[in-house]
């Protein structure tokens, strides 16, 4: 059985995909609206991984709302999540079991469980949140044995696969770079995984 | 690393068994207040499993005070989280790494967010739900990969190794087995794993 898994190539996709892996033919997915090439880095990491890859390619109507969103609540949380349940419309389309990276204490980007049964009955898909039940410090012990990762602060020049690049390089050239300081927070971290234990896997 | 699981012998512990097997060196551990032997059936099942199993003895005053919660609600479900809530506490003092086998739509045992975080910060340790971000639907997609099991509903004769059963020979010693039937709902299902599929192992 295949499972689709949203992948950035950061450390908790990256544990998602271990984790699966032990039940499902795992294909890593990442989502692309065409504005920035950052899919490609997500592809070297899935190559790393040893896992089959492929880019969703999303309406750029989409990152536009979300756009609209992000401008008009002054934070980005909102935009972000809706671009997830996007993405997650689309891969459900196309796969039948899909999988994210969402963290016990993740904030953004999460669905509330009646949006989770909702997908699952619309769709007729199994949606799992493999690391639904661990704690951030819980998943940077498992971390730890199988990747070599580095940290970024969203207030650096890193540019990762997540959905938050392609949307801050649209408020860049509809706005400005400093309209992304207002709006992102200066202390998110993003993580990107350098190297895989292979003698762990 | 060692990690200490609760472990039933039902398909949702053997299930979080060989998830954190990839990542950890499993231990499970099946409660008991000395009212049954129904440890014993667990301890088989770990044997199958191949991983190493204790008892954990909890002090029969917990489970005589989630029998007074449960004939005082006329129903089981605080009275069982009561007793999740001490076998839990009394695991992090004797290991660093604990999980349990919630489901995301697991009503009974299930301890709040702010719970969990709190028992992490007081017992210093990591607390994993690995399937709090399944569905009952995609355990059991999972189960059928690697265990043959048998369901029985709470209204059968079947005795498993759950909370529930020890709690159940209370009341039928202090009350009567009518006031079980009561309380309890009758289409509640147990599972028991029968057999391993070693080769998938």
């Amino acid at each position: 059985m295949k499972a689709s898994i949203l992948f950035s190539g950061g450390k908790d996709s990256c544990l998602v995909a271990i984790i699966l892996s032990k039940f499902f033919d795992i294909e890593l997915v990442t989502t692309s609206f065409g504005v920035l090439d950052n899919w490609k880095q997500a592809k070297n990491i899935a190559k790393k991984l040893g896992f089959p890859f492929k880019v969703l390619k999303l309406d750029k109507k989409i990152l536009e709302k979300a756009l609209d969103q992000v401008i008009k609540d002054g934070f980005p949380n909102n935009g972000i999540k809706y671009i997830h349940h996007e993405a997650l419309k689309e891969l459900a389309m196309d796969s039948s079991i899909i999988a994210d990276g969402v963290r016990r204490d993740d904030l953004v980007p999460v669905l509330s469980a009646s949006e989770i049964r909702q997908m699952e009955d619309k769709y007729n898909i199994h949606f799992i949140q493999p690391l639904a039940g661990y704690s951030r410090k819980t998943v940077d012990l498992l971390v730890d044995q199988f990747f070599i990762i580095e940290e970024y602060k969203s207030s650096s020049d890193f540019i990762g696969a997540e959905y938050e690049f392609e949307l801050k390089e649209m408020i860049k050239q509809k706005y400005s770079a400093e309209k992304n300081k207002e709006i992102f927070p200066a202390n998110h971290t993003h993580s990107i995984v350098l190297e895989v234990k292979q003698d762990k896997l």
